[in-house]
């Protein structure tokens, strides 16, 4: 057949009504699925056409993406954030997502921030609590300038204890509080009694005996464990059934091993750990930030080494820069728990974007067609994240494969240029917070990294300068 | 347009290239998956044809379909199988699949029963036990004539602590073995001091210990642990990473929280058990042996509620008669070990394709992509496997909901009515043992059913006569 008596075969680019009148023709028109870059900002499109080429940037992306794969994040042992989490002296409490002031912190992370001074015997009751954190005796600074991450509220006041979790490949350590379970918890903002009382058990009680029974372990590395339960229906962000069970497995015979421990204690702990399938979150969490902290600092690199939210703001941070970038966080679209809404909900909350940073949670989430019943969507939707992923990525982490994908790696390594040419943004799979401080979790989702925080970024890595943004 | 000016539309049935002229022309064809019911055999399609609009036999299959759904298996003890199991009085060996003489036993079977002789110290040398075992002095029973199942060679004696687990929706009892681990064991015909060391060691330390942490568990429904498998990427027949896990952390709590138990050997049978995450196996085939004992007995009913190999012939039996109807066991197409190969191969051996029997195993393969790199194939075989099953059950378990399926129940209730229709056979994950005793297993891999049990079934319930292909 020759090409004149085919019919016209027609790519559409642009807006679908363009095609119309070929369709009603009784013609045929393939979609493409493209926009401009940079949602049209032609400055800003105009600038990333010339980072695009860059070689310097992409050596930097080579170097820094090759840092993220090396990395061999392994548990090492668990001692209080006074201990080990640098600059933690004298009255100071951590929290999540980029700095923020205490006036202009959520609900949830308020209520926390109270919960901390409490549980710290900085303050008797919660007015006094307040007082004290509004005089400006208690300094509040990020997660993420403390190579610690924390989930919701992120709150790591100096006696909790925290995960110590070691680069082998590398000199960086990573730091992360343990996981309190659902309901009234001091991450979502709660801080009654039950709650200071359950800290309290956490650092006498669970925090020491893991810490023996991490030394028994000899070091537990976190990458072949994480990548298991990816074969096991997790994203290790909010599924992490079989990373916990397969964590359980692990402490419980090594401390039944350990003739070092008290039967009582182990007994409690265990126990605690086999009641919360989300156990595992905050070593997931302590393990991608040890990756990411290990690509951090390849001058001009574009890697996205930080997602963090404070529920007011989103901020990023780029291998490249020493800065934050941020634009107001989300309102998430998700399930919700029996009684509550959108209206009811934080905006997006938590360092537990660190996992997506590291091309797990929402870009894994092929792993997990399960998880769709938590955070909406089916498990169509779930392969199509993933797959979407690839397009803004720097490449695939081998280490972590994804059976339902033919074993093809999780997409890793977002190139931020890549988002502000594509304008696909980050996927996030995350628990929704009750805005109101102690309510607990609501509900969870799925939400994306905000456009504005990469435009933001590439403008000032272009520069060459500090950003304007920076705070 | 009117149909004149369209192209042809052709179905083409049967063989492909009576649509090849049409192709050639430029046509097109859609070639329809049929082929002639009872593979072409006339007779026997004639006589399924009557079956397949027999009220009897749809109120039959509806009472036992009804039957396995409601099924409620409860794990409830671990006792010696002299104390639990019918008619384990005196020497008696049980083994997997259908009825067999000992002349006629595999090489593994063989090997499996001469080291339940000397476990039992009725003999002292394997020259000994072979010699008792050939003087006839050792009754060789089906495992499935005692409510037993037991994986590859499936040897229970008197000894042998086994599973107890309770259809609490009825009044049957399943029982199966314990797990020994991969290598040389039992279950694969190794008979050496090692393997018999270990088996004292189940029957002294572990199979004791946890009939305590049983009873301290107060029973434990076996479906939902299974159902959470399945979202965990087991498909509870040859991966039970998940369920092992699951279980593990069921028993070492409750193992934690009793004064009765001596730490020493709880420490030493939780250490076993978190070394094998085949562990769970033999629990998920007798809570598949309880579902589908519920099913059995019903007159006239088409169900299978047996699959069952023993190295030499495949048998079967329908709800509806009490009979055996066996064929030639299949040599497997698998993956193998490094060293191994097809021509080292035992042919199909075990009960666990109780697992399939019962609608999980290769029937929810689609829960379990990883698989794949054990068995064989790709994930997509693993969806199209299970949705082929469709054709050949009589309904869904939504017991068993599969995620990457949209959380569709697994095809349940195998109708040998179609699977004579259609000639799609049964599907079945697993494990693959060298043909000699000892060696251990070699691979693991996809099997089938033969068509050739379920003609004789189906032609043996039309007779409305015992079969002549009764044992």
């Amino acid at each position: 057949m020759t090409l004149i008596q085919q019919k016209p075969v027609v790519i559409n680019v642009g807006l679908a009504s363009f095609a119309d009148n070929l369709r009603q023709c009784g013609g045929e028109a393939l979609e493409l699925q493209w926009q401009p870059p940079a949602e049209g900002d032609i400055a800003a499109g105009w600038m990333l056409a010339q980072l695009m080429a860059d070689p310097r940037i992409e050596a930097a992306n080579a170097e820094a993406y090759a840092r993220y794969l090396s990395a061999q994040p392994v548990l090492t042992g668990v001692s209080t954030a006074r201990e080990v989490v640098p600059g933690m002296d004298g009255r100071i409490v951590l929290h999540s997502g980029p700095p923020i002031e205490w006036g202009d912190m959520c609900g949830p992370q308020q209520g926390a921030v109270l919960g901390a001074v409490l549980f710290e015997g900085w303050a008797r009751s919660l007015d006094d609590a307040r007082a004290l954190v509004e005089s400006g005796q208690v300094r509040l600074e990020p997660c993420h300038h403390h190579a610690a991450v924390g989930p919701m509220a992120g709150i790591i006041s100096p006696s909790m204890p925290v995960w110590v979790v070691r680069n082998a490949a590398g000199d960086n350590v990573a730091y992360c509080n343990m996981n309190e379970g659902l309901g009234r918890v001091l991450r979502f903002g709660a801080n009654g009694d039950e709650v200071i009382q359950r800290l309290r058990w956490i650092s006498d009680t669970m925090g020491p005996t893991l810490g023996v029974i991490v030394e028994e372990l000899g070091g537990l590395e976190l990458k072949p464990l994480m990548a298991q339960a990816l074969h096991m229906g997790d994203e290790v962000h909010n599924r992490n059934a079989a990373a916990s069970g397969l964590l359980f497995r692990r402490l419980a015979v090594a401390a039944l091993q350990s003739t070092r421990l008290d039967a009582r204690k182990v007994a409690e702990t265990l126990a605690f750990i086999a009641g919360n399938d989300h156990f595992f979150l905050n070593l997931s969490m302590a393990a991608c930030k040890a990756m990411m902290d290990a690509a951090h600092g390849v001058p001009h690199s574009t890697l996205v080494t930080v997602m963090a939210r404070n529920g007011v703001d989103f901020g990023i941070r780029l291998s490249g820069l020493d800065a934050w970038f941020v634009a107001p966080a989300a309102v998430i679209d998700g399930l919700f728990f029996p009684g509550y809404g959108p209206d009811h909900a934080a905006r997006d909350l938590g360092d537990s974007a660190i996992t997506e940073t590291a091309g797990v949670g929402g870009f894994a989430m092929a792993a997990s067609p399960a998880i769709v019943q938590f955070v909406g969507g089916t498990p169509r939707d779930a392969l199509a994240n993933t797959r979407r992923m690839l397009h803004i990525t720097l490449g695939q982490n081998s280490a972590f494969t994804l059976p339902a994908l033919d074993f093809t790696g999780t997409p890793a390594g977002i190139d931020a240029r890549r988002v502000l040419d594509t304008g696909i943004l980050p996927v996030i799979n995350t628990g929704i917070a009750h805005k109101e401080a102690g309510v607990g979790q609501i509900g969870a989702g799925i939400t994306h990294a905000p456009l504005a925080c990469f435009t933001a970024a590439i403008r000032a890595l272009a520069a060459g300068l500090p950003p304007s943004q920076q705070k």
